[in-house]
């Protein structure tokens, strides 16, 4: 078998789980790893190579898998090296997508590569459940609900409180809210009434500890809109225990049917590696746009334009007969 | 905007759920219910038409939604009415989708049209979800659980019992082994560590109570691996609480990935109308094999040939920016 060969560009947590990723698949084949730092002081033993050097690599790649930032690092990278390769990112501002898709397209097309963009699970996995969901139940409500799951923005933020030395942040959805709608009940719910932000401190020695939990509590765009629950523990409880990056959420929709029948659509992911996970989904992804660059496509793809048939290794048939 | 024009072959649960289903959707079109019955027989006021004149439809309907049986009905309509049509069916004998794709696919490609077999939630959204969650976590274990659900078969299996003069019976998933499978422990689960079999019978008169019990929970293939709950009821109650078509269920798989992260993917539905559920999934792969048929493909498709975003009457832009 003709393996497909990978690369990667970025090496941070997302970057590491794309390589345990390829890993468990037979019928990929890691290239080198592509970096900004010095790829002496990476990792031993890898195939570290500098970012400047990724031209040369031209015909030996079939996909890189863009394992940067969506605020700073996509934007610049995903042009630059859809020019060179087919690519498959997971950029996740939300708001920015059709900008960024038409950046990533025109470089794409004008040379003759192959994209998927904002994979992942939301975007992605989330995207296409609530396409999905609303295509079938056209008279319905939706409801995506995040968590348990540690939010990296509301984290620094809590960092960012005076007198705070370590800080995390998961969010939690209202287990009432989230039965309500599994009832059927097409609820409104206000922000507060949806998630939970429940934080783990750690204090520096001396400091006020209501004070910060005030802070915290009050602190606009982040905090003052939720239910927010301040925990103060030590740094080694912190290093015990909250250093894993853990997510998940539902995306639910309550529609009706015929004679008002009441249909309840609910699709889940429980996540003890949140960056693991995102990195699964993208070398998926990265197979199946492989598979449209062979077939002679150009531009760029979106989960919603991919068939689920083009992620899987099996053939079609073998699909129908043990998956259908 | 041109409507996509609809016929409706069958006029049981499901092809009354397709009616109901079309009315919402503002991009389609009834043409006719095509019946074997006098149709007279059926409905006032309905467009009905009696099978033997669906050939001078040829060309007034863009796509016919099959809504026959399984067992007889499909695999010898599905041909012929794929000789003059687009189709969408809900075939769902598991074993036998390839030989029946096959025989689908050499009329369809003959004559020009396009046909989606076996969509629906199980052959259907059940199957997209195994396909989608192996290949993103391919080290993992996957489970089906069905229910709470009326089975027909095992339902007309109790009204067969000497003494029963009606019955019903439910699939229902074991609440233990799901939490497990939910939890991450990959158990093995036995057929009955996973269902129990929940029976409501209406005896006749002066009828053996405690042998029809026994009949029922003895019964090879059906009853006698399960763990069975016989309940007797009178027809009153029946006619209250049993004449409706719920079902569902769950597709789990659970997945390591990384430096053994446990990932748990979960799809689920819980349907107060099996068909007009399974009607409403019909009616969105109606809409996506118009589109195929429109971009001059010709053949057969299954739910795993199929982006999401052809279910959609929104452009692919509009979903870009709203979905994704």
């Amino acid at each position: 078998m003709n393996k497909i060969k990978v690369g990667i560009v970025g090496y941070g947590n997302l970057g590491r789980g794309v390589e345990a990723a390829i890993e468990q698949n037979e019928d990929m084949e890691l290239v080198g790893i592509f970096t900004r730092r010095k790829p002496d002081a990476v990792g031993q033993n890898k195939n570290m190579i500098h970012i400047s050097e990724i031209e040369h690599y031209k015909g030996k790649v079939d996909v890189m898998l863009l394992c940067g930032g969506s605020a700073t690092d996509l934007p610049e990278q995903a042009p630059y090296i859809a020019s060179m390769f087919n690519i498959v990112d997971s950029y996740d501002t939300h708001a920015k997508i059709p900008e960024y898709f038409s950046a990533v397209e025109k470089v794409a097309k004008n040379n003759g590569h192959a994209c998927v963009i904002s994979t992942g699970w939301d975007p992605g996995l989330f995207s296409l459940n609530r396409l999905l969901a609303e295509s079938i139940l056209p008279e319905g409500k939706e409801y995506t609900f995040w968590g348990k799951g540690l939010s990296q923005g509301h984290s620094d933020a809590v960092r960012r409180v005076e007198g705070v030395q370590n800080g995390v942040q998961y969010t939690i959805p209202m287990e009432e809210a989230v039965n309500k709608v599994r009832n059927g009940e097409e609820p409104e719910l206000t922000t507060k009434e949806k998630h939970l932000r429940d934080c783990y401190v750690v204090a520096e020695a001396g400091a006020d500890l209501a004070r910060i939990e005030n802070d915290i509590k009050t602190m606009p765009n982040y905090f003052a809109d939720y239910e927010t629950s301040v925990t103060f523990i030590t740094e080694e409880e912190f290093k015990e225990k909250h250093t894993k990056m853990p997510h998940g959420g539902v995306v639910l929709r309550s529609g009706k049917t015929g004679e008002n029948s009441k249909q309840i659509f609910e699709f889940g992911l429980t996540l003890e590696s949140n960056p693991e996970f995102t990195a699964s989904v993208m070398v998926a992804y990265a197979r199946a746009i492989y598979k449209f660059a062979e077939e002679g496509f150009t531009g760029v793809k979106t989960v919603f334009d991919i068939p689920f048939g083009y992620l899987s290794p099996k053939s079609p048939e073998q699909l129908r007969k043990e998956l259908l």
